[in-house]
Order: C-alpha cells, then structure tokens, then sequence
C-alpha cells in the first residue's frame, strides 16, 4: 500500500538554543514523507520553485517518496524562519514567505487517485478538501490543522473537518477549535464535527487518541537533549499514518485489529517525533532505519510496562 | 505489615473554582494516612490541638489507623487556607498557621519502632530525619520534601535525604533540588544524592520513576472534572507506599519483583491522587473502597495499553 501526503515543501532558517541553520530542507509534507516513507510508500503533493535544489530532491529521492505530484513552479520556494525560546517551548516566526505557495492548487496524478489512506498536512482548509475530492478510493482520511485556520477560516475548517476519519492537533489547538478545556471534553467536542479518532500531540508530555468512546494514553519519550522541535509534530503525523499503512490491509475491516493498531501508531508517532526532535530540520528523520525505530519501540515499552 | 506515616494533621480553608469550605481536615499526614489506609495498616504520628475535634479523628479511626503516635498538645490545630486560580494549576496560600506544629517534636511509640517501611511527609527535613533515627528495623524509607525546605535549609535536607530509599516531589521541585532542567538529567542528579528510586509528580501530566537506570513513564488518569487539588501529591504518596507494604514480603529481596512493584505502585499512587481530585479535601479518600481503586486501576490499564 502507500500513503498519500499533502503538504509543505519549504527551506527554513531555524534557531534554537543548540544552534542555527540558514536555509535547509522542511516544510510539514517534507516531515511527514520523511518519516512515513520508513514505513511505507510515500506519495507527495506539494509545491516548489525553481530554487529547489537537486539535493534537496534526492533527500525525499532517497527514501523512495514518489514525486510525480510534486509541482514545480517558477519563482521561490516557501520560505520560513524562526526562532526557540530556552527551554524550546516557544517559538518566534521571523520570515514567512509563501512563495509559489501562495498559488498552490494541489493536483493529483492519475497514479495517486486510487489511495485509500490520505494524510493531509497543515494547508488551507480548502486546498485539504480539494485533496479529498480528487480521490476516488477514500479508506482513511487524516489531517492536521493550526490555530491561523481555527481562527481565520472557521466555517471552511469545519466543513474540511468534516469528511475526515481522524485529526492530529496539538492541546493548545484542541482547545481552541472545541471551545472546551478539558482534553476529553475538548476530543469529544471535535469528535462531533467529524472525526472519530482524534490525535492529541502534548509535546515533552505525550499523546492522547480518543477513538469513538475509546480513550488512550502515551508518555512522551524522554529525550535527553533537544536539539530542534521543528517538525516533531508533522513526524508523529507521518509515522501514526505509516504504521497504519503498514499493517493496515484488511485490519481496516476488523474493530478491535484497528482499534489496537491505532494505539500502536499513536506510540510510533511519538517515536518519530522524538527522532526528529534530536537533530536539526529533517536530519533526523532521513538517515534513520527502521531497525532503530523498532529499538525505540521496543525501548519505549519497557519504559511504559507495569 | 504497616507503614509509618509522619506529617502534618491540620484544618484547612479551601476555595478553587468548583467551591469553597472553611475548616475541614486536611495536612500531608491525613492524606497520606488516608490514602495508604487501603492498602494497609497506617501508624500515624502527627500532632494536634485541643481543637481537634471527635468526628474528624473519626475519620481516620474508621479507616483503622492507628493513632497511638497523634500527638494532643493544648493550643490550636495547624491551620492552613488558600486559593486556586480559574485552571487549579496554581494556589495562592492566604494563611498559614503553625499553632501547635511550630514545637512538634515527632515521638515513635514503642509500638511504632520496628516498622520497615516508613513514609516521611513533607516537613522539616531535621524532624524527618528524627523519625528515621527513631526507627529500628529500617526496611525501605521514602519521603517527600518542598521549594520551602530546598531553599531555605538546604544543607539540613541534603543530609537527611542521603539516608532515603525514594523520594516523593514534583517536576518543579525535582529542577530546583537538582539544578537540572531535563526530567532524567534531575533524576540522576537526586539519585547522586543519596534515593535510589526518585519518583517524580507532573500532575496532570502523569509521573516518572527513575530507578537506578531504570525509568518509567505514566499519564495522568483522565478527571473529566478536578474538585479540589489539594493533597494529591501526598495521597499519590500513600497510595505508592501503601501498595508497596501490600505486596512487599519478601520481594524486597527479589529486585525485578521489586521493579514490577515499584511500577505499579506509582500507577497506584497516580490513582490515589485521582481519587484525591474529586472531592474536597478528604472526602475522596475516606469512602473508598478497594473494589474501586481496583476498578479504577484495570481502566488505567485499559487506557495505556497497547
């Protein structure tokens, strides 16, 4: 099976307390190609300029993330730049330029219609429904928000929303689109606009996935060090898609199969996230083997068994 | 076996969102004793004034603990009152008054001497350290400590922490104790000085045991609702060390029996803690049952497998 991934292609400038880099590989469908493609065949929709550098290419090259929907258009590609508080819990955005992203109209090739898991990345509400109306095999539909589109395009999100099986967003965003601060209350409010599996990402402090009446719980990994948080959210984002891509086949099918590999796929998510967090940009999400990630499966369980 | 309990027995005037009381029972040493009382015997020592009234020591003879070791002295029970903000994640204190708390001097019945496992509350860490000294037939020895001892008598709490089996804070006390902002780095930190086990409590976001080289991670139960915070982290404590005089015996001396049980009295000291949350003051704590605290314990279960 693959997965079908809708996102931003970008360069970032990041500084965090670790240190800085000028201009590399990012952008929400760069991370959650890279991570999903270690466990499944990824296909990209995105966008780029003619300043994409062929090395930048090879990066998703290399991971056999197909690329016939990756446009190029003329002029620059997606540029943003930011910089972390101390303890990286915050962020400052210095440079957005949206580039040929401003014109993106997602369009799928023929080849990637017929995908039934779909992961769309934080883009306009619209452009992500624009991805779900080209494909004519819907299985799963998963997506990711943020609180620019919660606040400035409510009724589009909702109806976005709407259609979609599943949504991963962080606390602070659950919040705000449910009105409510509790988590359950908070899932169980965005459970009723649409999704019944709601993904909630807690940074350094873990995950939530509420499925129907079905509530699950994870720690994060304990990282010793930070080096960039840029991504992690996008990473678990690629790597819950993956694993359920991964083992998915007719468990779709079977309630309890999925509910458990639903579960599974909340701790790879996390896993990912937390490789990705170790290095700056995509780094470390791209060199990584799923021998490792297995490691850290399996590293994570013994943390969590009681 | 039984577990000897040391703290403050007080009255408290508590006000969150959810209400308001003016004097109930309150004090480290009620929790702690109340919550451990359903895992096993509790032998208290506290003190009280000649205000200390019938039904509240009821209260904690009706959950079979033993009260040789309550101090009456004349004057007025310790009196504490505060106040939560809108989300309870902080308090502000409005009174403190030590009354007859300012000259306790913690005496062990003779009774109370050969005790193994011994649960210190957070008090002067000199007066802790007493409790120990007291003690005979020391088998496992945890306590709990705070901001106010770690900043003004930090040499004294050094040395009476070195003689600590495990020690019982939060994330915020784990960083200003240790000097540390990482959650494992401070954990190693306050293992070099002296506990072996440090469990470490994130409220709603959970708890760490740093065992030697050993760590576990655990969520929060999910409260759809939080009453009232207050003694939480002490009922966590009796919960956790009256799980482990349950089922201690001999594995004390088996340590991956040990480990397990270390484990799970943190998920046991988390429930407690839950349990604490939804009700005022004690009242969560006095009318349990086992058969709930199991029940509770198979859906925490339920919520963090996969």
């Amino acid at each position: 099976m693959s997965v079908l991934v809708v996102g931003s292609v970008a360069y970032d400038g990041i500084e965090t307390p670790r240190g800085k880099v000028d201009r590399v590989l990012g952008g929400a469908g760069s991370y959650i190609a890279l991570a999903a493609s270690h466990f499944t065949t990824v296909r990209l929709v995105a966008i780029v300029g003619d300043d994409f550098a062929p090395e930048d290419e090879a990066v998703l090259r290399r991971r056999n993330i197909d690329l016939e929907g990756l446009e190029r258009a003329s002029g620059k590609t997606f540029f943003w730049q930011g910089v972390y508080s101390r303890n990286m819990n915050e962020r400052r955005t210095l440079v957005t330029d949206l580039n040929v992203f401003a014109d993106f109209r997602p369009r799928l090739p023929e080849s990637y219609r017929d995908i039934p898991l779909i992961l769309l990345g934080n883009i306009q509400p619209s452009l992500q429904q624009s991805v779900v109306d080209q494909a004519t095999n819907r299985g799963f539909v998963a997506g990711d928000t943020m609180n620019y589109w919660i606040e400035g395009t409510p009724e589009e999100l909702a109806q976005t929303i709407r259609g979609w099986d599943a949504i991963l967003i962080n606390d602070e965003e659950a919040r705000q689109l449910s009105g409510e601060d509790g988590l359950r209350a908070a899932a169980q409010a965005i459970q009723a606009m649409g999704p019944t599996s709601v993904v909630i990402k807690r940074g350094e402090h873990g995950a939530a996935l509420f499925q129907d009446d079905n509530c699950f719980l994870v720690p994060a990994y304990p990282l010793a060090d930070i080096t960039d948080p840029t991504g992690a959210g996008d990473a678990f984002a690629g790597g819950f898609m993956g694993w359920l891509d991964r083992c998915a086949g007719d468990r779709l099918a079977d309630p309890s199969a999925w509910q458990r590999e639903l579960r599974r796929a909340v701790v790879y998510g996390s896993i990912m996230g937390s490789f990705c967090c170790e290095q700056f940009g995509v780094d470390g999400l791209r060199d990584l083997t799923m021998e490792r990630i297995e490691a850290r499966f399996r590293e994570f369980q013994a943390l969590t068994a009681y």
